[in-house]
């Protein structure tokens, strides 16, 4: 099995990603973003991101339902059956879930954030959450049968509400159920990057070793990519590539030899 | 396997009806609409139904892509995972599907509205068209492995498009594959009615014979209600009730005698 996870940037070549699929021959399963989308849609409904300060003093965003209400129509609606509808313009026979579906991807809801409000302090509890298992049961019946899942947010919590949770952490309960070969990761930078600024820092290789290195010296969103990256390495053996989903034939690309080889 | 239809009024107590679904035995299908959703999404994005005059004077809505955009939002996205979430927080254990997924509903792309534009006669050709058959091969992997499927538009046209369609017509197909022994449909009436404005007027039982005489003697949408009614007793045999989505225990109530029942 491969899992392609495609980030939700606006400058993602899907219908590229899609023409190169029709080549595959393993089963694959896709997952993907909608960020940008998801803050396009939310702009023109004025509901913007509601973000709070903890005691601590780190800023949370908080995923309150008007926060799940925006995810729903971006990323499991629009962008997840645009997907599945470029996949069936190609003759490749997707079907587009969330986590919720089938509690395929099943999440435990984050305990709250301690907020000082009106001189008091208060937890604030939001529908997020980590996703802690993949049911592999649907996904086993989709593949044996020949569709291609196409996954997405939500996540589904111990009870049962629709959760906002990170891509990444559910690319590895994936990897985790289903022990890929390959998982392809695309973004919108040629692979990882020491300097972020700068497109010609991307490293072709890292190593586990490597992986802990850099992570020493990175900070901010790199540092969570590279912490990721690792917990992904540990979930099970695969060859995992980070590539440019920017390009005119991004898997094959990636397939290639093109972006960032973690192994 | 009992096919449960639910209305897109924004009246309809879904709430009420999943919780009745917990006491249901048998294996159903779930088909919802969205329609007052989506007319409140579509204002609130500033996009308005595109309605044309064909040269022979009939008005029809056009379902370009930025139609298709907001049935993705809020049939496929907001609407349906809200309703596989309701399902979860039940303990029922839903998959939210639409018609693209899979090629679960397969249809034929309307040809065209012929309109006159700039003293000219163009064809409009618009992304809307009319299921042709249901597939249940996806269906039934579902259903054997006890998940709830819950499915809604869009559906699939001849070259792997995604158009809107209607609800009637989904359910007549998917009588079709199913051969269904229920079909439940959830309005916000008490059941059909020989008079629109008057809720006493409801029917109580009708034949086919008793649909062909009200089709000859109704008009508009009542009619097309009608049409579609017989086409489904016409599909296979089934104990079809039209029963109100609004009340405290919709399904509950339909299944012990409320509504029209038709058979």
């Amino acid at each position: 099995v491969i899992i392609i996870k495609i980030g939700g940037g606006a400058a993602i070549n899907m219908p590229g990603i899609v023409e190169d699929l029709k080549a595959l021959q393993e089963p694959c399963v896709i997952v993907h973003g909608a960020n940008a989308l998801r803050d396009e849609i939310a702009e023109k409904l004025q509901s913007p991101k509601q973000v709070v300060t903890s005691v601590s003093g780190y800023d949370s965003v908080l995923s309150d339902q008007t926060a799940i209400d925006m995810i729903l129509m971006s990323y499991a609606g629009l962008r997840n059956k645009r997907i599945v509808e470029l996949c069936q313009l190609s003759g490749i026979n997707a079907v587009g879930l969330t986590g919720i579906d089938g509690r395929l991807v099943q999440g435990a809801r984050n305990k709250g954030i301690r907020v000082r409000e009106g001189g008091k302090t208060l937890i604030k509890r939001d529908f997020s959450g980590k996703p802690q298992s993949v049911d592999a049961t649907l996904l086993r019946l989709l593949l044996d049968n020949g569709y291609v899942p196409v996954l997405t947010i939500p996540i589904v919590d111990e009870q049962g509400y629709a959760i906002n949770s990170e891509n990444d952490d559910i690319v590895t309960c994936l990897h985790v159920a289903l022990q890929a070969d390959k998982i392809i990761q695309f973004i919108e930078a040629p692979g990882l990057l020491a300097d972020r600024d700068d497109e010609r820092s991307t490293f072709t290789r890292l190593t586990r070793g490597d992986l802990e290195n850099q992570e020493q010296l990175a900070s901010g969103r790199i540092k969570r990519k590279l912490l990721a990256m690792k917990r992904l390495l540990d979930a099970g053996s695969a060859r995992i590539v980070i590539a440019d989903g920017r390009g005119e034939s991004p898997l094959r690309d990636a397939l290639h030899g093109a972006g960032t080889l973690i192994e």
